[in-house]
């Protein structure tokens, strides 16, 4: 196909367009992602990823657009991916275009993109992972992924950039303890953002009280670091604390955690794949949309459906 | 099989060792759940089903405590499940037991159960339902489900309640409007919580604002309910608000909501019966294993070790 070769062509170039294209590709399943995925992963590797997580409230995309601008300075070109939760009731992405692209949107060196769930059938991960791919092999410097919601499917994503970031604020009230016992072991750095608040100390020392009992496997101390994102105060410092890591884990071998991804990528692919060739089977649709509705007037359940479609 | 016939018999009768068995059961995918759900479905239908949502520091577990015992002061049956986000690399629930068990969990009519991923393979929304399905047919009258956090997992769990409750507070910063967007439309009454806190008037006003740019296919009018969980403020309010929901969306015929989840979770449950089904062939295992080296060293990519699983 010419027209693949010469996307994919284009892609290695660094293209904004044909990046586009090629994200709406594999966030589509479309035909002939696989094929470009095939290309794309041999050219993978060269990119930093940073994975940002946190709650909403946390400021985690200012934060994210003054690192990027950052960088920029530094002369590198960067990527963007937002998480997006939406309902799959509704479908569709909620943020899409946001302040940020009025002050980055416009650099040509910077590509920013939503990724959101479309319809019931997942694969918003390994989307994602895609997504990251194509970035590296555009030659992107630095690729940032930046989740909204802290939920399941955004920390497996974030577990898999190659630096997490997980983002605080002051007096996070009463769930402080149970947020950061749930994100506190995919974090290699952690910022407590809105420094300039009140209680960043007890913040501080809370947290390092945690991180003190907290064993990881590869003995790295994740360093905390304060900013304020609008005054842009601690980049810098955010900056080096993902370098040193970044260095640090490329010391250590970090296969074990590399085909642990491998392995979570695959299942997800093979997943995805298994449940599409069954819903390509002529017929199959309207025999979920008759069988759904058994259920929902409770003629029929769940497992005895999923036995009939699969008769 | 007398032992699984007598489990049913003990779950109808709500003996709470049999619903923590056929959960676990359910939980773990075990060999005799799908006949065990076919026995549940039938009886199911009675309880009033919460779903309880939110960013982390919301309040929202002291919120649904306070809640579980003004249910309890009215002699009602409660189970609670919390969802709890946990990192497929580490794996095991975080949360599990908290201060709730305490106050709580001594009470024969209260039902307490966290849920979390196992490994890679997903399966917690599926898992969740049915869960909540058992609790139903053991006669619970009330079911509150909790999110610890709230990405795209969580929202689609908390979509299949009667009634959505969005749980905020106060001031949440700059992402306000990215959050209020987000779960804003799954919200079918919500709480402004620690309302004793500075900021709540503003907080009002700008979800009113956003409420009444929502267009709700049922012409819904959410109610803003404001609570200081720790005092019990409001919580009564809140059980107002919600059952007026349910008794209104009960009036409503409401099928197609039901017909798009019964759909869901088919596909849900699809998914998973596919995956489960290459894994247990023989070899399939290793080969996996083999083929997660090869990609973490770059000798292969996740795309065409799928279709070598799939040969």
């Amino acid at each position: 196909m010419p027209d693949e070769q010469s996307l994919t062509e284009k892609l290695f170039r660094g293209e904004p367009r044909a990046v586009a294209r090629a994200i709406t590709k594999v966030e589509n399943g479309a035909h002939g992602a696989a094929a470009l995925m095939k290309e794309v992963f041999p050219r993978t590797g060269n990119a930093l990823i940073i994975g940002i997580t946190g709650s909403p409230g946390a400021g985690k995309s200012s934060l994210v657009d003054k690192l990027a601008l950052f960088y920029r300075e530094q002369g590198e070109k960067i990527g963007i991916i937002c998480i997006d939760p939406s309902s799959p009731f509704s479908g569709g992405a909620i943020l899409g275009d946001r302040i940020r692209m009025q002050t980055l949107g416009l650099d040509k060196n910077v590509f920013i993109r939503s990724m959101a769930t479309r319809g019931n059938l997942g694969g918003l991960a390994r989307a994602t992972v895609d997504a990251v791919a194509i970035l590296d092999a555009a030659g992107f410097d630095k690729i940032i992924v930046e989740t909204v919601g802290v939920g399941q499917d955004e920390v497996e994503i974030v577990k898999t950039a190659d630096v997490s970031v997980v983002v605080l604020v002051p007096g996070m009230g009463d769930d402080i303890q149970a947020i950061k016992a749930g994100i506190m072991e995919i974090g290699d750095v952690f910022v407590i953002n809105k420094a300039d608040r009140e209680g960043v100390l007890r913040t501080e020392k809370e947290l390092e009280t945690l991180l003190s009992l907290a064993h990881r496997p590869d003995f790295w101390h994740s360093p905390i670091i304060k900013t304020v994102a609008p005054e842009s105060k601690g980049i810098e410092d955010l900056s080096k604390a993902i370098e040193s890591y970044y260095e640090f884990q490329k010391k250590g071998e970090n296969l074990e955690r590399r085909t642990a991804i491998a392995k979570w990528r695959m299942l997800e692919l093979l997943q995805e794949k298994l449940l599409a060739d069954v819903l390509s089977r002529s017929g199959t649709g309207e025999k979920l949309d008759r069988l759904a509705q058994e259920i929902a007037e409770k003629r029929n359940n769940p497992y005895s459906a999923v036995e009939e479609i699969l008769k």
